[in-house]
């Protein structure tokens, strides 16, 4: 039983991953990470609805959706998170926590991928922990959520 | 009986007015300015033509579309203003008369707000006057169509 | 009968309106534009009261004087837009509904001309509608100002 | 008979070539195009695959598909050159050679038209050659992909 | 008897001080300031010159005045800090010991404050010291002054 | 017991956590987060030394210390994150995983706040997950040195 | 007898010239620039109309007036060079040829004399020629009305 | 009999002071300094303890033990004021009110040295009033401390 | 038989190609590429003048010679790309066509490589597409030249 | 009979003089300006030696040579005014009063005309005076050449 | 027997060198280094202190200490080189010969390693030129020594 | 007998060493640096061929000659280090050893100066060691080539 939903997003490009530069992004695929995403939410007590699309206003649709089914949103907004200020305010139009996750450190890559439209509306931005960093990010999400519903 | 026609139109998280952070925003719905518009429209002899949209592609079709159905476009961006230059591309093959509109005063916000795209390639430009925007930019439109007409 | 007064003031140059570059700025004299906020302040029941000067420190005078004389102020700040900390300040210390008002669209001039002081300070700004701005930003104030009223 | 295929990808507002601002891009329509780069891909061996889009996610999703099907990307990313990261990743993660071509001279036109996200990602780039251009992407493609298969 | 005298300068809107944003600027007016300098000046042997004015050329003329009248200048520039070269370029002109003061901690506040043309001229600096500030510049200028008299 | 050693270094000001500025950073004392360490360090089979110093050398030295007693490095460097090469020279130079940490969104802070050194050197960063970022630290530390383990 | 009229204006500061800072502006006064002007005149045919101002509006208004009773402009800004939008504006509005003048090399000074908002609206620009710099704009624009003339 | 404790803190290099470019920093040692301001804390009600380190982490140690001991701080960060983030947080974190005091007018020096980490969270800022700076910063340090304690 | 004349133009440490850097340029001699051009030009009808230089005025020499004898010019600037405004200027004196080309993708390398002067002035550009850019280059050279020759 | 001899000084393409670009450069050839300015210097009494190349090296010899030959230089530096320390360094070291000419306004021109290495070591500068500018400094360099014989 | 003394110290992390990163900084350890010194300070006639400490405290006392001690210092000062104002402030306080040495080339590392605060205050700066860098430092500085003593 | 050759190539307005700006440069001409390079080289077992030009392509020739015939480059490129991209291709392009040169201390003069082409080109860089410079960069140069040869 979960005592909470999340909705774990994923932007363009990443359905390719495992077959895209694997030295970069490692040698898992996608449904790789929403497994792992729902086995850590059943862990956690939480539902995981796991989307991904190469859209942007696909993603801000299911953003839009999601203000009133689910309680956090984990998103890796990959590109977008450096182009996208419609993505950003989606997320703070929906007024839920929100966590940002990279699988590779963007620090150690091109300057134009250190800055992030979305860092600064999400509560918290977890990078380079490959696909654990999901995982971490639903962790730091069931905290929140519990820590919200005890007040 | 309207003379002219005009495409209003609204781009990312506009659907959520009314309901999205109300103290920059305010309480009316997209519904209410599109009826406010409308209204306008019938006082002024425009035929209103009002959409949103979330995706930018969309955006860019309806105003292809407007090229032989209407003689001006309102629109109001959202934060497609501040990062796309497919838009304001668009705007400039049209060839018909452009007024940018934003409710709330942008200047007032985050640096990357203070810089539009659109501007450039707009004829006017109405900042901060709320939803009552849109009506002042119907106004102006109603003149320059007539002062057209007139040549 | 007015409900409330408004000072409508006009930076450096302004005074040349209608003879000078008319590509620009349009054929009419700053008296036509007096004569048409004072027709329209009739008409939305404002009291106008309309001023030029060419000299900095006049415009913060006349913005101090109208601290207890007026409800709202439509400034076209016109050079002194970019260059003037001092009146920005002393719209601030006023501490009345501000509008400002650009004949010509000047995001599409030098880049000087595309920061603007008051437009942090102000309420609202309407760029590129010609003379008609000042009409729609005397609009704009008489909502403002029936709204305060109304509360 | 062709040895290779190659897709050829239109961005945004490309479906308008021949009507929009034909001072700076001509008076050939996009079909006009295709039926050049056909023309131009029977004489030199290439089966041509000719899209537009004004979809950033539809021309990523066609270079997702592109993967496995076609052996070499010429793109005209239009507008989104300057916006979009997702679709330099794309490119990147399609691991094909990438020719980027532009009808006009970017490098005359307005200074954020001067940044390229897809040169970085590009094998070459062809820029100023209107609509032969495309053409030539194609001549130098074919000769990528003869050199590659005589390896 | 005074030993020495000091022209004490005020620069735009600082004649609304008390009245003008208390939270910033505090509850005392600029009458309070010019009693507050003139006690200060009589224990310390100074006769102070009191002056305020919105019109950045009057500030110009009274420092050339001073020239041959007063053996030390204490000047809180207000908003001509930040853009007044012809304040500063007078301040240089005049060949006596300038301390510039600020009520407020510019600092603190918008970046276009933290610039200020008069402090590469000044003498001295002293910032957010609320309006103590004028007295601590006139010790410190009584200091200067007994100096240069003991040389 | 434990399969490898964890080193957590925490930076300048961090002995004053949750006395200070709790607001942003939280009720919980730094002597409560060495014990979260060490309990999720026991719980991941992890043996953890935590150290806490204002000084930037005692950094430098405990990392060097720690090139021959540990297996990995969790360090949030405070203030030193934006400051210090030297620190992010020594974690280059020790050669093991390091992961970043830091308890509030650094990005929603002052714009000197978003720029850290030591990012480009470390494998992974935690940001605003409050002491939680830690233990999440931790377990990614403890997958890495797993998997190293492995091979 | 002249055949035309020039307006020399001369800014802020430039009445302390002579007696103000001699290393960098020699040691003649404004009285003998005048003279100096008045003299080339004679001997050029133009009617020399000398003034100097402190204040930014009395220059403006003298521009203004100078539309319909001179030929040409020779204008020393000083310091409203780098900061006055508004007499860049003035100089153009009134459609006569501009020369500018600086009696020292502005580009050996401050970083921010570099900069010249008048130069972008002038037709000629003479720096660093002492007071001989007014004689040879005098010269300079003799050549231009001339040849105006002839035309 | 002092009514309240200050803490004045010196950074790097000011232990020479007197000894080191007197031409700078006068011939005053701190030794000096020191006098100077327990004198001025005997004749205010203050208890002066005085301090110099050239250690980053001493002056943040200092700084902490302050917390309980002082009721404000007066600080000459020196080559510190310019590099560190600790010290500034540590400043914030002890919730005292904080005045700045540079020697030397740092505005006339380098362009490295006219930012300052510490200017964001002091409340006051003395610069270039020579050692009497200290002293000036102790009558403003007791004029806030009196208020406080008539609150 | 050519219908038109063109010189290729080659700058500094071109004369190195094939033995300098065969990663980044290839393996054929400047003597191929001249060889490719002539037999291009023989097959387009152009004929093909070929000259290296690495002094920068002798390129300037050539191109002004080249005002009288030929229709278009091919130019590979090499380094001058990044820093010879003269050249440039050149290039817009003679009033010809010009095409610019890269042998290399000029932005996959450092930054300052990432502008040029040229392209502003030419009329297109050809980049990575190694030695062939030169036979681009002539095919587009043709059909501008014919194009040209056909009004 | 000449008292002293000046060196006349013309950067590359300037040889095109009245054959290039004529609406920004005029109609008169360099041999023109030769002749101009051989007559101005037997009316004001300097030897003129009047010379132009393309070639940056060609101009630094003619300046070293002119170190023991000639009093003064006046230099149209053309392109090279942008981009040579090479030539503004020989201009230094030949301890000789410099004069820098523009013939048309480059403040008017692209930004990088902006910026000139030569203005800094030049005495004065002259710009958009049309080939009328070479008289003038050639005037100008007469009274600093007579002042210092006169000395 | 030496004729002088010189100090050379060392900064952040090269205690670790020969072991640290060794394709960028060599074999060598910090002793074989010390080694070279002092037989190249045998040879020289200079008596060498040779330290390091990773304290930026340390390395400022051990300078102020060395005022009365030493003749000259060489200084490789590692990350400090581009971080410490407080130790170029302490170098120029010393009021010695000073000479900055880097093992590698720091040039073309990061872009934060191309600026140094050192730089400025030292008499030269050897680069790149591995631990023979210590020796050539010592070398030119007998030689600056040498001269003094001559003089 | 000298184990291996090395070039010695001097920039623009080197040859004027001895004679121009000696407070900078010092004393000595280039035949003394010349003879001063032949004695070290003499001593290390280096045959020293010194050559200067004032002329970019010369320099670059005599690089691309010295590709066959010498085993390493010691180079000032004088001016042309800041702005010859020309230069520092040559050094690329000829794959031997180089080391670059400055008599003064750059890093203390003009901005412009601080950047440098070559040292991302070299492999060591000696500033500031007047003409020892080249003595101690021979001294390097030996012991490379040494190492090699012993490889």
């Amino acid at each position: 039983m979960s005592f909470a939903s999340v909705l774990v997003l994923n932007g363009p490009n990443l359905n390719l991953l495992g077959t895209r530069e694997p030295a970069i992004y490692g040698a898992e695929t996608l449904d790789d990470v929403a497994k792992l995403c729902r086995d850590a939410g059943g862990r956690l007590g939480l539902a995981v609805d796991f989307c991904q699309s190469n859209a942007e206003h696909q993603l801000i649709d299911w953003l839009h959706a999601a203000r009133s089914k689910v309680d956090g949103v984990v998103i890796n907004p990959a590109a977008y998170t450096h182009t996208s200020v419609a993505i950003a305010d989606a997320l703070t139009a929906i007024e839920k926590p929100v966590i940002e996750v990279h699988i590779s450190n963007v620090h150690r890559r091109e300057a134009f991928r250190h800055h992030s439209y979305v860092s600064a509306v999400a509560d918290a931005i977890i990078v380079g922990c490959g696909t654990q960093g999901y995982v971490l990010a639903l962790e730091r999400m069931a905290t929140i959520l519990k820590n919200r519903a005890a007040k």
